[in-house]
């Protein structure tokens, strides 16, 4: 064609989340994930953030696919809101990855008008002109898959989320042949994963996990209860199984845990020993040296099983001396204060609970640096972009890969809306793109504008003081109020003085405007009572209210 | 006496902050520490939390004294609020602790009517009844101390933050003998940091902060840009001695940074080689490599020098490439987030930046288990409290108290409000007292209630939808409005079908209404219209804004 390749990250490249990648050549565009992201704490009342696809919207008849490498939600979130404007666009994934997808897609009303395209790594397919193919690799979901993409310049390598694990408890390690095979025929951009580029040495393997879970079940008193992500289906399998192995019945509590299990159990990626589970209802009936419990609450969500279990507030079990409580996870960046709560209030219910990084039985999905340096010394690729995380582990990972040879003007650290262009003139940076974040709030999609995001902060940081009054529009007398309501602000019992005063104020200067022209506009009058509002209320408490008047006429 | 000896934590027990210790006998009150806390994320515009002293101010002519273990704000911080409900109420504590103190306190001009009595360890003081000494320790600003207090049934040992260090910068080792003077008297109570009480091993040496930063200062192309905490003056000494033996001149930028600096200059507790500092006017004039910046920033904060400096927002410098940012400090839990964006935007700018755990110049001012244990061993004391912490923290530091030998009911996990009363007879919990947390928001000391909490996470969350109705006292018609003013729930632009349907909503209300007796009253009317239009947005939206009617009459 002799058009370039364009890579097009629009999420996930300068960030940790909403991963999204498109790869475009001529007429066709073949799209990489689609995820979201949790809000930070500044985006009050947010539910989620997906990335800003005005891009794809607008080219929705060159988008010939969506290929899905697992089925975490920083890879799979934004799909209920894509598929609305991109109905027809079919899905790329693994087994599993595509069951899950479904599950979620059938909350959203979606699953049945959506086209699934069964992939095996392996098995190459078509999306447009450009010939794809998955392989497999670790990652803390099973049936992960990193993705090939053949132009015409050469194979670019898409990691996905991957760690090198050479002793998997699904026994799927990666497929070195066939990364070997890949290599073989020259790769032209390998982007690969950045999550962990700023940890030095080796992820250590699942099966470590289970090391220390046994070790755990072997010496805990009382019921093990264990939390980790709904997703890591072969955390659960472990789990339950060395229960088993140590005489311990397991009970799966939590709606996501029960759907994850559930979905995976059907598509034959988990099966239990006999006799292994128990359901929740009927954990009474056992010993409690007898009880193992999984549940969900790892990130000490407030609603979480487990969050409920530590308040008294569950139906089947609640955390009492004895009990073990094993953090099978770690706390994701700006959680950390909630799951420490949740530590806290185990041990004033006096469990004991394993939670330190050193004890904890948890291992990351993702790969740290000599992993990073092996993929990018097996696959030897021409240009290298390091996609996955926020800017400074970007930067970290792009230097391992200048340190093994990487050419330095090969290796681009670019961010969402950057515009790599690949051909035979080897790589470049075109003109950016629009996309950024969109806010998801209850129905609304993108609708949470910047200034209703700052309505948000100032009002839920110093409340608002409501002016309410109505005058006669012949005259200008005010014929009812000044009424003031205020919210967030003072307390109402404790307003009074304030409020009398204010109102004062504000008749004071509705005289003194009666008597001059250029406060008769209700506009002028609004804005009088606004600024002489807003100084005076500052002056008083040194805080700052949103100062609202309203102006009716009669 | 015969009294009991009642031991009373109004903060910092089951939590990190706001440290304050009551200890009581029979007429007479000696408070340890007097400290503040800042907000976490969902303390919606709070400046700063104190601890609930109602019970000390109630008990005002008790209150002997306030004995200050050192200048930190989580132990100082409330001090300009305590002293105005106990202006006579002399404070305690060593020469450069007052002197920074007062440095506080004149901001609030209450330095003038304030008592200081400055102590020097190993010189015994009264405090009411109670004799006091006070000891070295080292932690991470100069001159803080450990407290000892006598009472008749043994002495009480308070020891404040501390680490063991063996190669202080300031030479200030902790005073070994002195510690085992006490524990010869017999050491009824210790109550020790918890702090790092879940952290093993040793706390590293000030000392290695410094080989760190030789390291750093010879390799590093251009500037050196370093920022820490400014009450950390031996660390300030260090680079800036450092620094200078490296050929660089030092500027100090940033307004704590400066204070801090100026007033242990003054004190003489910070001396610099000659011409080792330079204006930050100045630095223009010498090349890169001759420069050393130490400022403010180190917590992320957005209006701090680093984060002007990195948004080319500051006067004298702005970040570049060839930099050499050196974050001395770790992030305190909640401002990761902070801390990591800073780091970001300077690699964004082409500065290297050392920031690793691994990497960074940086050690804890607080001890780790084995050093815990050293002191537990030392003053085998009878009772022990561990204080400075979360609650998991006090566990585990309970928990090493009992493994070297403390009775299991000798050792007292307690939170603040519970009452410790010890006597010849042992030590038992009492009656607890009333605290808790009081809200610090401009002007107004505790007045930022529960409920006006509850509404700033409303309407921050989802915002508020107002309406407003003049009608007709004698008719009930409606002779203005409604009018609807909403923020932070959808954009002004895109609300208008909404706004025009509640508009309609209303009105329809009101009709039936009009016909009907029930809703003749204002407030009945009210009570429609919010209870409508709250279902009604909530259907429309998925949201929950604050709805709030208002009524008048003409």
């Amino acid at each position: 064609m002799g058009k370039p390749v364009r890579v097009i990250p629009l999420g996930g490249v300068g960030e940790i989340g909403k991963n999204c990648m498109a790869i475009e050549q001529g007429d066709d565009i073949v799209v990489v994930d689609a995820g979201l992201m949790f809000p930070d704490q500044e985006m009050l009342g947010i539910d989620i953030v997906i990335p800003d696809y005005t891009y794809l919207r607008d080219r929705g008849d060159k988008v010939r696919g969506i290929i899905i490498t697992h089925a975490h939600e920083d890879h799979i979130g934004a799909l209920p809101y894509m598929l609305r404007d991109l109905p027809t666009v079919p899905l790329y994934g693994t087994k599993l990855t595509l069951g899950l997808i479904k599950t979620k897609l059938r909350e959203h009303k979606l699953a049945d008008r959506t086209i699934f395209r069964e992939v095996t790594p392996g098995t190459p397919f078509e999306v447009g002109h450009f010939k794809c193919d998955t392989y497999d690799v670790c990652h803390s979901i099973p049936d992960a898959v990193g993705v090939t993409i053949d132009t015409e310049y050469g194979t670019i390598v898409h990691s996905g989320d991957w760690k090198f694990d050479h002793t998997p408890v699904d026994g799927r390690v990666t497929d070195f042949a066939r990364l070997a095979a890949i290599a073989g025929k020259g790769v032209l951009l390998l982007m690969s994963d950045s999550t962990r580029a700023e940890v030095a040495g080796y992820t250590p393997s699942e099966r470590h996990v289970g090391e220390l879970f046994d070790g755990i079940m072997a010496r805990a008193p009382g019921r093990v209860i264990t939390t980790t992500f709904a997703s890591n289906i072969s955390r659960v399998k472990q789990i339950v199984d060395i229960a088993h192995a140590w005489g311990r019945r397991t009970a799966i509590i939590g709606r996501s845990m029960e759907n994850y299990s559930r979905t995976a159990k059907e598509l034959g990626y988990l099966e239990f020993p006999e006799g292994a589970i128990v359901h929740a209802g009927d954990i009474g009936k056992l010993a409690d040296h007898e009880i193992c419990i999984i549940t969900t609450g790892s990130q000490g969500e407030p609603t979480s099983a487990l969050s409920r279990m530590a308040l008294g507030d569950h139906r089947h079990v609640a955390v009492k001396e004895g009990d073990t409580v094993v953090m099978s996870a770690t706390p994701i960046p700006g959680n950390e204060e909630l799951v420490t709560r949740t530590v806290d209030n185990l041990y004033k219910l006096g469990a004991e609970v394993i939670y330190d990084p050193g004890a904890r039985p948890h291992v990351s999905g993702h790969a740290s640096q000599e992993e990073l340096k092996l993929l990018i010394n097996i696959l030897r690729p021409k240009h290298f972009v390091p996609i996955h995380g926020e800017y400074r582990m970007l930067v970290r990972h792009a230097r391992i890969a200048m340190d093994l040879g990487v050419d330095a003007k090969k290796a681009f650290v670019i961010t969402n809306g950057d515009v790599l262009e690949l051909d035979d003139n080897g790589g470049r940076l075109g003109t950016r793109i629009h996309t950024g974040e969109v806010y998801v709030d209850g129905l609304g999609v993108g609708d949470v504008s910047e200034s209703v995001m700052r309505d948000r902060l100032s009002i839920g940081s110093d409340g608002f003081f409501l002016v309410v009054l109505t005058i006669e529009r012949r005259t200008g007398r005010v014929v009812a109020g000044p009424d003031i309501v205020t919210k967030g602000f003072v307390p109402e019992k404790d307003a009074g003085d304030l409020i009398e005063e204010a109102r004062a104020r504000i008749l004071a200067g509705l005289g003194q405007a009666q008597s001059g022209e250029h406060l008769a506009e209700v506009s002028a009058l609004r804005d009088e009572i606004h600024s002489s509002l807003s100084s005076f209320l500052y002056e008083k408490t040194k805080r700052r209210p949103m100062v609202l008047p309203v102006v009716m006429q009669v």
